[in-house]
């Protein structure tokens, strides 16, 4: 009989808990407000419609051939021009397209953690870089924080990680934004103990009133790396998003890339380029801001009328989602299958930390599902939770 | 000043040698036998067109949504199909969508390869698995062959090995493909030793006059994984493969995809079911196949008319490449600036050795320049080697 042996940091990889808990979710009829995903209603199904007809016509030998690792040139140079209007200055020699900002994640993963290297990040924090970081055996650190996000005097307890990992604006799962002071406090003790920066910003458009401060690696030079998306933005179907990284790491970010797929699809890079390159998203995102807020007000007008008293919440002021603290007593995951029977859905909080615990916790998601539904689904929730 | 460590593995991430020979190659008027592309005329852009606008008008909201990240159901289904024409049976269940068949050798990396383990290779062997694997950090062990393959009788040096790299059907670089009765003495003399094998078939639908023998894993049970590819059949600009696993090790693979990438795109996905699900393809992959044969033809005379006495090489009966063996004093990678003086361009044979050295070798790529360039290209070949 033959032998397969795995790898050590085959242990590392696990079934996502969250994946698992959505399956049980998936019954007919249940109000999720569990998912991660953004809303399908806001997909530019017309533009994307559009320009994949115009770069099968105009370009269709490129769109389908093999393509540069790098990703392809107007696309890095939109996104260099993008992020400097937010103040970010890189060049588009600095820009890698990957397959969705979850493969920045696993190359950062792959070039920058050793067996047994530590790896600090916010507590609770994104449970899918835990994942892509989990399998380079990396050692987890949660630095302290508020509710304005990581504590710069914590940042002691990161001294000698290979990196920080925060999530800065409109936190999956929190829904937390530092806000600009907290950023430079941060970047400026980072810097003062040679501490790098990975910077990840799928949400930062996603804003109700006012933008999110610029991003930390405005102000930490070639300190920090930055990792964006354009799965919010546009859709996730799509699988593109980038690395942004300093020139003296960017060629190894680059030879990972090519090594774990070569590059990502050129159809994709083109359409994408397409659809965006003449100021589209200017026209688009305000819709999804817009349609995203009305259901931030409807969830948090439910949360306020049906939670009893001892939980707590802050409406998040961007992005997609509420982050729930319940009495301490209650257990979130015990909860769910009640949840379930009562017709509605959510997300535990545990497996967000990264030592677990903080069992009282819970994440709602408002984007998938409209206003009314919003209401009905708190409302079982907290039927569910009176009965505790 | 920020200090970045790099993971120990990012020093086996290193520049492509080949892709950084093709920079030199590029030059407007060089007649290129070097890339290892698939052309661009056999794109079936009528039907991307038909089926990227079908997919939007039916499944936009599924099409731009994250999705599995096993793979899209029917797509999954119909390679189960597929493979099962070729005999090799396995279920919709042990396949896993993949962003290109490189990411599939990134996942078998990824979750079979510990630092100083050992990976057995043919020597020469496709250079991208090389790249895939390298950042694991194996030691590589190259299996003596000949012309037929690896020899049965050399696994005893892989023994021990994690498993062993194959490319049965007119492989990258030398165009060779294994026999059936050597495919099933590597098979059985690979299960004595409990050796497990890794089948790549990027080529095998790329066949000349006939069908390539059964794949190694329609013998080889739980013995063996296999990657397939739509890249050379379709286009590589979608990046789509796929890998085939033994249900004990499929878990473990789609845990390292979720961390990789998520999902691959499911727009991609879907145009690509909703381009093959009819049958296309057995219309249309007999189109390459002439093609490709008419530019085999064209090469082989070419060089039996062009290249002096010394050089040696096999006319492959399938595939993109010929392989040349140099006489022995001469040296393809000094050589080649003198051959893009003289007009034409090829890869030297030397990094496809896991150990290097074999300097007198050369691949050349007969599938994206015409017949009368490709008699050009390797009467200038001829030129540079009598000067010699």
């Amino acid at each position: 009989m033959t032998t397969w042996t795995l790898a050590r940091r085959a242990e590392r990889l696990n079934p996502s808990t969250i994946r698992e808990i959505l399956k049980i979710t998936e019954r007919p009829g249940i109000i999720s407000l569990a998912g991660g995903l953004p809303s399908a209603d806001t997909f530019p199904v017309q533009a994307m419609r559009d320009a994949s007809a115009a770069v099968l016509r105009d370009t269709p030998r490129e769109a389908l051939q093999y393509a540069a690792s790098e990703g392809f040139g107007p696309l890095r140079e939109w996104v260099a021009q993008e992020l400097a209007t937010h103040g970010l200055m890189a060049g588009a020699d600095q820009v890698l397209i990957t397959t969705g900002s979850q493969q920045g994640l696993d190359l950062v993963g792959k070039v920058l953690i050793d067996p047994g290297s530590t790896v600090a990040v916010e507590s609770p924090t994104y449970l899918g870089a835990l994942q892509a970081f989990a399998p380079y055996e990396p050692e987890f650190v949660a630095v302290e924080g508020d509710d304005d996000g990581p504590l710069p005097q914590a940042l002691e307890a990161a001294r000698g990680a290979r990196f920080l990992y925060l999530l800065p604006n409109y936190q999956n799962p929190t829904g937390r934004c530092l806000p600009a002071d907290r950023r430079l406090a941060l970047v400026q003790r980072a810097a003062e103990i040679g501490l790098p920066i990975v910077e990840d910003n799928p949400y930062g458009d996603l804003w109700f009133d006012e933008p999110p401060p610029p991003p930390v690696c405005a102000s930490a030079g070639d300190g920090a790396v930055y990792l964006g998306s354009f799965s919010k933005v546009l859709a996730p179907g799509l699988r593109l998003g980038y690395v942004v990284a300093p020139r003296a790491m960017f060629p190894k970010l680059l030879q990972a890339k090519q090594a774990s797929d070569l590059h990502s699809p050129s159809f994709n890079q083109r359409v994408v380029y397409e659809v965006i390159r003449n100021g589209f998203l200017k026209e688009h995102v305000p819709t999804i801001r817009e349609r995203y807020k009305a259901q931030r007000d409807a969830m948090a007008a439910a949360l306020r009328e049906h939670l009893p008293p001892g939980c707590r919440w802050q409406a998040p002021v961007g992005g997609m989602f509420f982050w729930v603290t319940l009495p301490a007593h209650l257990d979130a995951t015990a909860l769910l299958p009640r949840a379930v029977g009562a017709g509605m859905a959510y997300v535990p909080g545990s497996p967000f930390y990264p030592q677990g615990g903080h069992a009282n916790t819970l994440r709602l998601s408002f984007v998938t599902v409209s206003p009314e539904r919003i209401t009905q689904g708190v409302e079982a929730l907290g039927r569910v939770l009176r009965a505790c």
